[in-house]
């Protein structure tokens, strides 16, 4: 059945012509443009960590979001999304439906950020479903963002609102990479880093990237609805910041910026985007939560971390 | 305990003049060399599917085979191999020494074939063991080996024994990609595939994509020793040359020359190399075996095949 999948599958993609080699043979060739450099990344999703697919979670968001968390890393380097390719392994006994829905799911997204699916592996076993994405983007020599490179006086930015996502919102991912790739062409973005494993956790590694630390200010961290529906729940004890800050999975862009670069790019935001200056870099390394009446404590980072042999 | 492992990886990997942006990023930066073209390929390996850890199998081993295999999906291009990424879900309890074991694999055929780890992704969940690696070659434009391209009168080649990989060799595979590329640089080569799922049935494919058939003769096909021991064994009912041509994991290249180019490379292959010519390119579709009297059959494409909802 891997070779009629394949078979349905492979007409479905669009030709491309940044692909000498389509999809179909040992391997892809891809043609590069000029002298831009080609940015790469992989992320894979497992069941049971990253989705449980079910009532709340179909086939098609899976595919979706495994894309999704991939172009979001490239806009986190303000790459322009060029390709992939996608490795699977699906449960042995699955309905023949789910890697078609994954399918669909990959390539509605990849669509919409005119990605060309290059090729992929089919796999099946014994256990649950693991989908592994790799997407290659491309960018001007020099011109990636990273996360290094913070500087003390630059205001950190925020592109959207946090927390929560776990109700949702991980399964619908909007990854940022035409906003980011606007905000490349207009503003100096000194270190940039998207929130996958939470707020307080992808922003001090920004920080021990850079070699800086950075003072957030509690009351201007844009706070989901999603973290105040969350925090109301009966036996969650956190409250809606706390969520902002370490829920993870918001995918929205971390960016630090000169304050002039940070504050145009507030008051003058791609459409669609909402971007919050929630605080500023200091030359002290660590990450400080300052509170409505200036006091100052350490955050400690939270989110979500791999764990071996607990 | 994933930040450790990658705080204990990232400084093990080597500067790479290649990587504008190493390894510990959103992404990692490629430069890409001139106007050569990127040829990208993924592969993912399964426990209980394509390995068994115990005894027989290393960690270290199933870093090597899944490499190995990526390789060799290059090589089946001619391509140059130059960049991996890596993905990998641990089970959670597994020893920590799972993960350095699949790196230090992977590292050391990397190293072998100057190939960069550009990154990768490391997850922890309650299942088996998968690993997923994506790996980047480059090519001169049009000059990537493809499955379309046999051409009728062209001769069959393999570039060694095949059959009985299961008896251990499917765990060190030696993946052709320097040979690829001397081939490549003094003969014609029409049409390449490597040898993952049987000779007979990667054959077939090669065929299909050509819209050609062949003949192979059956005496001419190389058959490794493997093949014979596993075809002793108590409880085995196939002959040596049925493992030959459908045991698979050979990761042998099968290639199609015109027929004056296919006897030059078999009198004076690249050193170590031992190519035999094992058939003929025909107008009409399909495969068939021709045995020691000329008598012809056809050849039903036999290997190993994912199937889904059995």
């Amino acid at each position: 059945m891997e070779i009629e999948f394949v078979n349905w599958m492979l007409p479905l993609i669009p030709d491309d012509p940044r692909l000498e080699v389509p999809a179909g043979d040992d391997a892809a060739v891809l043609r590069t443009r000029g002298a831009r450099r080609t940015v790469l990344t992989v992320d894979m999703l497992t069941e049971g960590v990253d989705f449980v697919l079910g009532a709340n979670c179909s086939a098609k968001q899976v595919g979706h979001k495994a894309l999704a968390v991939n172009l979001s890393d490239l806009a986190a380097m303000a790459a322009q999304p060029e390709t992939i390719v996608v490795a699977v392994c699906l449960p042995r006994n699955s309905d023949c439906m789910i890697p078609q829905e994954l399918f669909k799911g990959i390539h509605t997204l990849a669509s919409q950020h005119d990605v060309a699916l290059a090729g992929g592996d089919t796999n099946t076993w014994d256990g649950g479903l693991v989908i592994s994405i790799t997407a290659l983007g491309s960018v001007e020599p020099q011109k990636a963002w990273r996360r290094q490179g913070a500087t003390k006086g630059d205001l950190v930015v925020v592109t959207g609102p946090c927390g929560g996502s776990i109700l949702g919102r991980h399964l619908t991912v909007t990854p940022r990479c035409r906003e980011a790739q606007m905000i490349a062409t207009r503003f100096n973005v000194r270190s940039a880093i998207d929130i996958s494993d939470g707020l307080s956790l992808d922003l001090s590694r920004m920080m021990a990237a850079s070699g800086t630390g950075c003072i957030l200010h509690a009351t201007d961290i844009p706070i989901h609805d999603d973290a105040m529906t969350l925090s109301q729940q009966s036996g969650d004890d956190r409250s809606p910041l706390e969520h902002a800050l370490s829920d993870g999975e918001d995918f929205e862009l971390l960016l630090t910026l000169p304050a002039q670069d940070a504050k145009e790019l507030v008051a003058d935001p791609p459409a669609g985007l909402h971007p919050t200056i929630i605080g500023e870099v200091i030359a002290a390394q660590g990450v400080f939560l300052e509170d409505a009446t200036g006091t100052q404590q350490p955050l400690f980072p939270k989110g979500f971390v791999h764990v071996f042999n607990k």
